[in-house]
């Protein structure tokens, strides 16, 4: 890895190079064939991928070859439970929820309240088990049909992935996963069986099904390594390999390359007041000039400015944010204003989602794929 | 390990030293004072204590103590389902059943049908799976009270252990489990966090009643690694510590520290017809002399016989066993007749635990912990 930025599915530290990224993972740039294909199969590309959020993939275009074909596909993603929802966590789901409406997929959604407990010194499966729950309420809320998505809490709904698990974790070495994800003598034995159970998911709906069904893994580009040895004992074990689309990493408010959900201020939750939104939108990092002055005469810089992004990710409108962009790049509007306008989306965006988060509550065990199953 | 003798939970080499391995272990030899302690409190000391099978121990004194005192305690034994159950596997179930029978406590067995897919190379989930259901049989075949015995199989029954397994596994490091089991780089990721499910069934009594729950584990003395490691950590997470109870290896028909059950003269099978029985037995390596003019001359030596110790095994009466050692000593008896005298004794002890075996068909779902926390 370049010693400018440093990737894991645990931390990302500086600034990343996506295209070095790529590089490094082995996987590919979406290309304009492949997104011209989906587009003429759904009857839109979506915004997310349409503006490059969404940038990389293994075999994405093999899964359009199935869908087109006619043949069974699924969707898969997942969350580690670490925290309350922000809202760059909703934007993979929003995409996930676009391919269950545009191609009538499943979803099957993995909580890793496992792996948070493990990855954390200070964490209780208290904590992480309960977060699983309040984070499942936020990706019921964006109105995935009960009969399309399938939440499994690992610690819960272990028996559903044990077996496959097993079968994974078989060919998976002590020196294939330190290799992968860095781990060393002091990781701990629950982390180092981990991989498998994420693993594991990939391979669910083919069991399930009792045939082929191919597995599209939508998620940020750091988790290609558990997708990458996926890929590598898929066959083996008699499964399809599975195909991934990766987003880059959502920037902090305070324009680091990753929001964080352990610092506060780095980020927007779905359970924030609007007081602490507007605070945390007022207060953020943008490509603005120091004065409103230099602002108005030189212009702003939207291509690195969180501001911009977060109006990218949460307004499907392309006309509204090439307005955004002349309008910043020509110093007509100041940062001010546009975190202004900023405010006024996000605000709009949660009102509704918390509403249909609170309707969720009665009903996550409608969408559990152990209650499903028994 | 001295250089003559090695012995891990998945194999055993050469001549095993068993005071060599206690220091090297660092568990206790049995003395007079806890085996009178614990004859004085269950009416009789078993044969299989008495006569030295059963040699050592952690913390034995302070389950009998635990037990004056009127406070809750359970056994927990196990088996690795990798083949059919030898009559060697029995004997420490037979001390089991006593446990149950004189101290009316409840016994908690495993069946480790995960570890035994992970560790050959060549089995399958099927397979590993189909000997738990098989060996629980042979287990059930020796009488013990529905509401006394717990059967966990693993691969389907996780989910009652893999909390309690995540706790264990975050305390177990990948250098502690290298350390204490020999593995290396090569090693699956599904060995490596199998102790934590190993050591999680110790603790699981105390999960269950929701208070402190003593637990004595009676096994043979090749798995006090894994209870080592959980006696290491049992009280960070709030356990009390395991107690433990081992036994030697049972030797195999042709001489070797162990029987195998991977190899088929070497043991005798619950599931071997009455010729095949015999066959082994006349086959059997002892401690006679080469011809019986030399045997009725010198006398053969017992201690070293595997004929002889079967009949310690499975004859709980001192007076016979007395009277073979001296005969044996004394040049009275020939090896064919000892031979021909244990193989009646093993085939009418086999003929009561066959029929049980069989009548335990229908019935196992009623000893399954799972069905009963349903």
């Amino acid at each position: 890895m370049s010693e400018e930025f440093y990737v894991t599915p645990w931390e990302v530290r500086g600034k990343v190079d996506y295209r070095k990224l790529l590089e490094k993972f082995g996987a590919k740039e979406l290309d304009v064939d492949v997104v011209n294909r989906l587009g003429s199969m759904a009857g839109e590309v979506h915004y997310l991928i349409r503006r490059g959020f969404f940038y990389a993939h293994r075999d994405f275009d093999k899964i359009l070859e199935v869908a087109g074909r006619g043949l069974p596909w699924a969707l898969y993603t997942g969350r580690g439970p670490s925290g309350p929802v922000h809202i760059g966590h909703l934007v993979p789901w929003i995409l996930a929820k676009w391919f269950v409406d545009r191609f009538g997929v499943e979803l099957f959604f993995q909580m890793t309240d496992d792996e948070k407990f493990l990855d954390d010194e200070e964490a209780t499966l208290k904590e992480t088990n309960g977060y699983a729950y309040e984070n499942s309420l936020d990706l019921i809320a964006l109105g995935f049909p009960q009969d399309k998505l399938h939440i499994i809490i690992d610690t819960e709904d272990i028996g559903v992935l044990y077996k496959i698990a097993l079968k994974v974790a078989k060919k998976l070495t002590w020196s294939a996963v330190r290799a992968t994800f860095g781990f060393s003598d002091s990781t701990n034995t629950g982390l180092i069986f981990f991989p498998s159970l994420q693993i594991a998911v990939a391979f669910l709906p083919t069991e399930l099904r009792g045939e082929t069904v191919h597995v599209l893994i939508p998620a940020a580009i750091d988790q290609d390594p558990y997708f990458r040895l996926a890929r590598d004992i898929a066959e083996t074990l008699g499964y399809p390999k599975p195909a991934t689309l990766y987003s880059r990493f959502i920037s902090s408010l305070r324009g680091e390359s990753k929001m964080s959900a352990s610092v506060a201020e780095s980020a927007i939750y779905t359970t924030d007041d609007e007081r602490s939104i507007r605070v945390k939108i007022m207060n953020a990092f943008t490509g603005g000039q120091p004065t409103a002055e230099l602002q108005r005469k030189f212009g702003g810089n939207p291509d690195i400015c969180p501001v911009y992004e977060y109006h990218k990710l949460f307004d499907p409108n392309d006309k509204n944010i090439g307005e955004i962009y002349e309008n910043c790049r020509g110093g007509h509007i100041l940062c001010g204003e546009c975190k202004a306008l900023l405010f006024d989306k996000i605000k709009s965006f949660l009102k509704i989602h918390v509403e249909a988060r609170e309707k969720a509550r009665d009903k996550i065990h409608m969408y559990r794929l152990s209650a499903k199953l028994r």
